[in-house]
């Protein structure tokens, strides 16, 4: 039912349509909707929408994009469709998009509009507003600050557009701007700029260039997709996939297959180093076989206990909640809660095997081949043990890899489990060899 | 060093301090810059330096706050303190910050503020500039966008100040608004708030009554905080920790531990079904001690593939990308995912078991009892089917959870592994059995 949908409404019903349904209701919206839903979706969508609109439409869509956007747009298409796109555009913007062009997508640089509302320190209020009237015609995308630059563009002060509105209109700019200001150079990390959004509550950043000038304002609606981008990125990675570049729909079977299978591969090949630490311990096996009851459970809790401390780290650090230097205090920390939850599931363990031995006892079953006290007593110090050390690797490998200079989220958590189920086996077999000595010959 | 940092530089540093550290800056800042800065803080983190502030400084600081901000410090504060804090405030503050207390903080009448810039209709541009004057005295924490009410308060249509500023004067607001627009209801939740954010770009979203009367605007710097926070509470539910109410560092261990211990004893306990599951095998293991060794590769294999899925398919749930009734196409897709997964993974644990057993071999030792050949292929054909099966258990939960009105978020990783451990064991063992069948009598 494409005929009744208005633009919004087809926006927000975009990820489920498919490509007939979209064409259709994308061309019969009104011309000013049209432009309006076209701007409001992701690069990745109005590069696929533009490639099933025919030619003669193309040309309207590029050119009324704002450079930031269609910036984006081009860093999607491919080489050729670029070559073409760009030739859709005015001079202006071409030089601009190619300016924006230099820096990746998700720096500064890559997320600035170049079009701001600039003013001098020397205008008086009616000047500059006078100023804002010529130079924005629908130009600068957001004038709700106008910034103060210098005579060689350098950025020297902020005033509000509110401010601006409510002072007198004789006041010279240079007594009414702020030049207490945040600003970020280009080529700063997104993750960086999304950063300073969020602790200072800002409306807008502006982008200099290495030599101060102004070049660009980062805007906080844009900021809101950043952050959105940025946790699932971190979502994913601690589950071991890698980062999907559109939404899970819209990715291919074999692109989702890429960012899958390699993670998966790399862990089951890890994983044969359990198989070496088991054959270790067949001898213990083939004379205790209730031993081997237990592996699942120990190597669970390890590597469950793990990916908890694992998880709250990389997520701290990522919000700058935790630091390198902190390293020592949040260790500490961990090895508390560590020998407290290892406790508890050490009792818990020790509960549940007694409870289970008892259980089978009244069926007449022997499960533990009469050994369940000492089992017990081997899985309740295991898990306490596991868990301890998996609280501490989890919480020791994020600081590990950034001080290597690599992603703490790399330590998802299937990796923490992976590199503690070895470790995990080692402990349950010592244990359990020194407790049941008598029953292991 | 505090006498020399700025608000900026204390803000920054603000969670790595200690309370004295806290004290002593903020108490050398600047009047207006130590406003800047409570201002800036978290409620948690404002609450707290109220506490270690002497009492004759809490009623500046509390009287100096916007009506939102105010109520979600009350709301971070004990029923006595709310008391104490709420009689600082004028009566005209006291009155709004009640009525915001009415909802909770993650619903959209939490999120805003009831001061915003209204216009009416048959005003000429120059009478609405004229009010806005009057009424914003630093009073409206926006007045990006002016918000036409009719004679019942009812939102009629909105008019950005850039348009206002650059209209002619003599224009009448209702030839200028637009009329399509945006809002919610005050108890609209967070969530769906920074989703309409998110995908339309939003500067603000006005919020109503149940009779349609605008009562407040959320604006987009509250919902750059709200996204951080949403996307954190996905994290750690997907590492089954509760959600954390402040950040790492400043969680007490009492109420870390609170948020850990529960999931990981309830995971143990449920790891109880795989004793019960390996016992059932026991005469195989008893015959092949060999079949042990992989007990914990097969069982990590479908974890891991299960975990990918349940990830992926929460996360596009938690963006919108994937709704309930994609379940079929989702699943669909999972499962010739699973199946590629799998084939892929069985190769790669068939080589590895013929490379561990030539290897061993050419050391002149046996690692498999002579059955390297037999259980290189039970260890594909596992590993192929708990791969394959993960994905689809994995895919398949959060449509059931969701189906059940819980939240998705609540299939962890850990979750999904612990359930699929079972069923790992029980496949591996089954398909052992089939092409072990001589060597097991």
């Amino acid at each position: 039912v494409p005929e009744t949908l208005s633009y919004r409404e087809l926006l927000e019903a975009w990820p489920v349509l498919g490509d007939e349904e979209r064409v259709d209701g994308f061309s019969i919206l009104p011309r000013e909707e049209a432009d309006q839903l076209f701007e409001a979706l992701e690069p990745h969508d109005q590069l696929e929408l533009l490639r099933l609109l025919p030619e003669e439409q193309r040309g309207r869509r590029v050119e009324h994009l704002e450079p930031d956007d269609a910036a984006d747009l081009l860093q999607e298409a491919s080489a050729q469709e670029q070559t073409e796109l760009i030739q859709l555009l005015d001079a202006e913007s071409r030089e601009e998009v190619q300016q924006l062009m230099q820096y990746e997508t998700d720096q500064a640089g890559g997320l600035m509009t170049p079009r701001f509302a600039d003013i001098r320190p020397d205008e008086t209020v009616e000047q500059a507003v006078a100023r804002l009237r010529r130079t924005s015609r629908g130009e600068a995308e957001h004038i709700y600050y106008a910034y103060v630059l210098d005579e060689r563009e350098r950025l020297i002060g902020v005033v509000s557009l509110r401010e601006l509105v409510t002072a007198p209109a004789s006041t010279r700019v240079r007594d009414l701007m702020r030049t207490e200001l945040l600003s970020v150079r280009g080529d700063a990390d997104q993750e960086q700029v999304s950063g300073l959004f969020a602790r200072h509550d800002l409306l807008s950043l502006p982008v200099v260039d290495a030599d101060g000038r102004m070049i660009g304002i980062v805007t906080v609606d844009d900021i809101v997709d950043v952050v959105q981008e940025e946790a699932t990125e971190d979502i994913h990675k601690a589950a071991a996939v890698g980062v999907l570049e559109a939404p899970y729909l819209q990715v291919s079977l074999l692109q989702l297959l890429a960012k899958r299978a390699p993670w998966l591969v790399a862990l089951l090949i890890m994983q044969f180093v359990t198989v070496l630490a088991m054959k270790r311990y067949s001898t213990q096996l083939e004379t205790v076989v209730a031993l081997a009851l237990f592996v699942p459970l120990i190597i669970s809790a390890g590597g469950n206990a793990g990916s908890q401390a694992a998880t709250l780290i990389i997520r701290a650090m990522a919000l700058g909640e935790v630091a390198m230097r902190d390293w020592l205090r949040v260790i500490g920390r961990e090895l508390a809660i560590g020998a407290s939850l290892g406790s508890i599931m050490g009792l818990v363990g020790l509960a549940g095997v007694l409870t289970l031995d008892a259980g089978a006892g009244a069926l007449g079953l022997d499960l533990f081949s009469g050994h369940a006290a000492r089992l017990g007593g081997a899985v309740a110090l295991s898990v306490l043990a596991v868990a301890l050390w998996g609280t501490l690797i989890g919480s020791t490998l994020p600081f590990l890899l950034r001080a290597a200079r690599l992603d703490p989220a790399t330590a998802s958590a299937p990796l923490v489990a992976t590199l503690l189920d070895a470790t995990g086996l080692v402990i349950y077999f010592s244990v359990a060899t020194v407790l049941l000595r008598g029953a292991l010959v």
